[in-house]
């Protein structure tokens, strides 16, 4: 922290600034410059709030110095973190590539997307059973009974699973099933679900909030983080603005900046990020290239009849055109699409598939 | 919902459009134009996802008409909601004056802002005692020890008293203590929470979400509505833009049509609205002018000293001006300040609270 | 300007830096803190770039301290300053209300406005005769014709007029008729007719542009002023946000914290920043409560058939609304509506007139 | 155009809806639904500004339906076009890499940079000799002296040269010596300046405005074709969002959809799009992959020392490593890198360069 005090600012004025620092337990530093006097502020362990020195009289301003996260800082862990997912892994020079309906509608729904995108190398599964919906008369997901087919559609694929918990009410019960929790861009500062979530020992992805600033979005990844969980993924998924073309701004220029900031891996998801399906693969192909870990999409058998977001799913033969393309920058940057270590069930249809099928 | 085709549809890519309308349970009604068909769907009940029809052959938009909200719009109450609040009420035509100190600290100075407020005109103490911050390294409030202490001071000075609820898990307990439960912006979209606090027979104020359209405010606010919790009062509490010289951009403009969108109550939040002490009257006395039912103002007896939001926080002297001058605006445009029907305890300070001075 | 270094910046780094900063003919202050080294930087006349020194190796930041406004910061003229307009003068502790047409249309709907709002107290006549427009095909105004309409309606009624300039090509014909030229939200920083207004002796109003910085917007001011104009009017119209239910977000939050960064008059524009006829009049209040040199709202005889801005163009009566309800706000917090110095035409309409009515 | 009439709308403000719509030149189509009455506006070219109908008695809302641009449109030229610069030519399948610093500062800056942009595959030169600076005090430019660096680095590498012109007084100037001209943010909607260049046969590059939404950005465009300058390419620089972590929100996601939207050729300039050197070369592949035709980088001999822009710039050594991955990722997705058809002439530097040296 340093505080900037005004050219003006008379001598007793700067000592009782200095005073203040001492009460809340840091100690200042007087910088005399030609025109005014800075203050800076030491001992203090994460970020100071600026708000306590900006009233006093004669300051002119109070500048953070020291950024506020400590456990997410890149320089925790330097090399990067990777989250082991059953199965397979985020981070680590390879790209996972996640894929799969927005919302469960039917068993046939999801494990026919789950065969499809498996078959050309998705190595996990989403799809959402606890839909948190802007109207309380939209769909809200077949609950468990999504949870169930998504097990379903893992037994049957291998692939790991992702899902959205919305809220603590739910969080034992999508624990048991996902692999991956997912946390939703309205719930990024609901602090009680990532405390909760902080205290599991299971991974989460931690979707950026709709105008939430990367230093806000690091903030709630330390949430969780500091009760102990350490597998957090961050994912960019677009942020609002005044443009109304796309549903979201896709920001990918936020990613190198968050690379050097952060060791967490980091997602990027097209669907949101642009909520027009011909838009999903081009920005697949540039998150890829940007360098990410993986790219999150969604993908359903009849977009136009999906129960959710059907404007931006990806019908089967897009999500193949994506994957080869995907691929082919992901190879031009020298960065592997991930491979489940678990071999794919997908050939081998079981029985219990068959039967119903 | 209006279905727009493309100038060159097809006779089949039409009857396609409708056969998915019945499809849906609603009636296509085919308008041909000139240039091109439109197709328009009744039959239903609150909005259509446009995304039902937008990835149909043929099809070249698809617009909705009718609004998605039923129970929080005007029409449903063209008088306008009055919010019952023990010993006063928002809506009706008075202006509300909501002040307190953003986070409870401790008793002096909840006690002491609480009779500072009451003195000037001030219905209804505000106070934090659970509080969402975005660092979870920072003060997160007194929790039950804060409650006890706004009750206390709602004893004192006969002030009903809104607080913050940040999650169910403390829902009970603050509800047991607030007269109006407060939902925080982070919290807009927390369809548990406005659920639970549906479930409810008890005040609670909506503040809008950071980058929340009107039409997402109303509709979280339908959520509580909808659960029969009728008494749901709307914050504005500013926005984020690309002004970074305010803490937010406090959206005035939006208030007449959101009077004429919904019948609920509309507050405005100065404090927050800007961030800066000094722009919170002449912002108190803007949203005045524009015409709500109450102004919610942060007041702290000593802001340097504040644990949170110190910048913002108006001082006593800061207060009474404020209420000066807001009164003579609500003057000016026939609103009264609204006043509390139990007598003001303030010029009789009880022996216990003289005992502690 | 201070420049942070890094907590581990070598002697060598902290030397260099201070190199670079006398090779830019400026001072550099070494203060070292406890974690890290500032070099505060002196000598300097106006902002410096930050830029210069971001890239230096083992710098941390670069933050600017001293204001890169000169001449329409505050403390330049303290007092606020008065800009005399024919007849009346903006500033001062009066309000100014500007009044008129989106564009001028024809001789009738020019007079007939004109001679409506200076009946009910307007002082400056609006009326745009080049016109902006987002498309080419649109209508662009009347030209030299318009101006002499306008003319003509000051002639008729004593008020003098405002009307848009868009660019240096026509500035010498509108500025032979108009007593106050407007530059638009869109040429804020059209620097060129900027710079070509700085060098006139004619008032100025200047529109923020749709998502300048106030910082960015003063230093447009900055640049007429510099150039020797100092007749010049600040007008805040609305930003650009995501929210679309009004056609800008009025930035009243603003209007305070610009009162103690300059001396300029500041005026509001409500029309354009709501884009809403039944939202100017509730927001020419609100902006009245709030503090301003005046407001400026668009009128027109017969909205449905403007050539432009027909949605937020106030009827006749609702004008005669909005003056009766911004006078007694004004009147609230002690502020006069401005008059005109010299008598007002309107109710002996000249024989001229006469013969055409 | 579809005018929606609110539910309760009588005959007779339908009646005058069909008679207004009669009035201005169009047909009514009335289009009778369940709930409501639509009405489709015919016999227009162009767009029909919906100000027309929103305030008639009875109207809900007006809908435009058509496209208001005619000539930038997609369907004007379903191939694309091509635009044909002095030995190069931008679109048709290419990847046009531009290149330079922000201002032209010196002989040996530009010299030395184009000779090292061009020695790597940069086809065109990038300049600013006429620089519009947020401050009246920043460097402005070296003017037509800057031109002429330009024209002697053009003769020297064979490059043509791309500068920017910031007003019609300079126009003719700069179009002297510039092979594209560039339209800046700022200038995006300097319609006069549009228009000027509109009746030049030079291409010209136009560069998005801050906040300027697609479709403005494309009636800009419109402002130069429609006079009869066909060879237009557009530049997406970022826009400017809630986030300040870098300098704007490079805005991808809109490239796919504008390629639906417009046969004008599409370039991406991640200097400006994230103001953070780090940052250019992962967008630069980012903007690659994404599919554009070309991207504009800034690159500095020494950045530290540039008098403007120098935290985005790339040092030589960055230019070389964003070159090679950038043609990586071009490959990847089948696009080779432009080249000159004229023989570089970096190898050979000539003896009237050599001289200088």
């Amino acid at each position: 922290m340093l505080i900037l005090m005004e050219a003006e600012a008379t001598r007793a004025q700067i000592d009782r600034v200095c005073d203040r620092v001492r009460e809340l337990g840091y100690a200042p530093h007087e910088m005399p410059g030609a025109q005014r006097v800075a203050i800076g502020v030491t001992g203090n362990k994460g970020g100071i709030d600026p708000g306590h020195f900006k009233r006093l009289d004669g300051v002119h301003d109070a500048v953070a110095v020291s950024r506020p996260y400590k456990l997410v800082g890149r320089e925790v862990n330097p090399e990067g973190t990777i989250v082991e997912v059953a199965g397979t892994r985020i981070g680590g020079g390879e790209l996972t590539v996640m894929a799969g309906p927005c919302s469960v509608e039917s068993r046939d729904q999801v494990l026919s997307t789950a065969r499809h995108v498996r078959s050309l190398g998705a190595t996990i599964l989403r799809g959402g059973a606890f839909k948190p919906r802007t109207s309380p008369y939209d769909f809200q997901g077949l609950r468990e009974e999504g949870l169930e087919l998504l097990a379903e559609a893992r037994e049957a694929t291998g692939m790991p699973i992702i899902t959205e918990v919305k809220d603590t009410e739910t969080l034992p019960l999508v624990a048991r099933y996902a692999d991956i929790l997912q946390v939703g861009a309205r719930n990024m500062q609901n602090f009680t679900l990532l405390e909760a979530i902080g205290g599991l020992d299971k991974p989460v992805m931690l979707k950026r909030g709709m105008s939430a600033s990367v230093k806000e979005w690091l903030m709630a990844a330390e949430y969780i983080v500091s009760r102990g969980n350490l597998n957090v993924v961050l994912c960019e998924r677009g942020i609002r603005t005044f443009e109304t073309a796309t549903r979201n701004t896709l920001d990918l220029g936020i990613i190198p900046l968050l690379r050097g900031m952060t060791h967490l891996p980091i997602i990027v998801d097209p669907s949101h990020g642009t909520g027009v399906a011909a838009a999903v693969t081009p920005l697949a192909r540039a998150a890829t290239a940007v360098g990410v870990d993986g790219i999150m999409v969604e993908v359903h058998p009849e977009p136009a009849k999906a129960l959710s977001d059907g404007p931006q799913a990806l019908t089967f033969p897009m999500f193949e055109t994506l994957m080869a393309e995907v691929s082919k920058v992901a190879g031009a940057i020298g960065q592997p699409v991930a491979q489940l270590s678990t071999p794919s069930k997908t050939p081998s249809t079981s029985a219990h598939d068959e039967a119903r099928a």
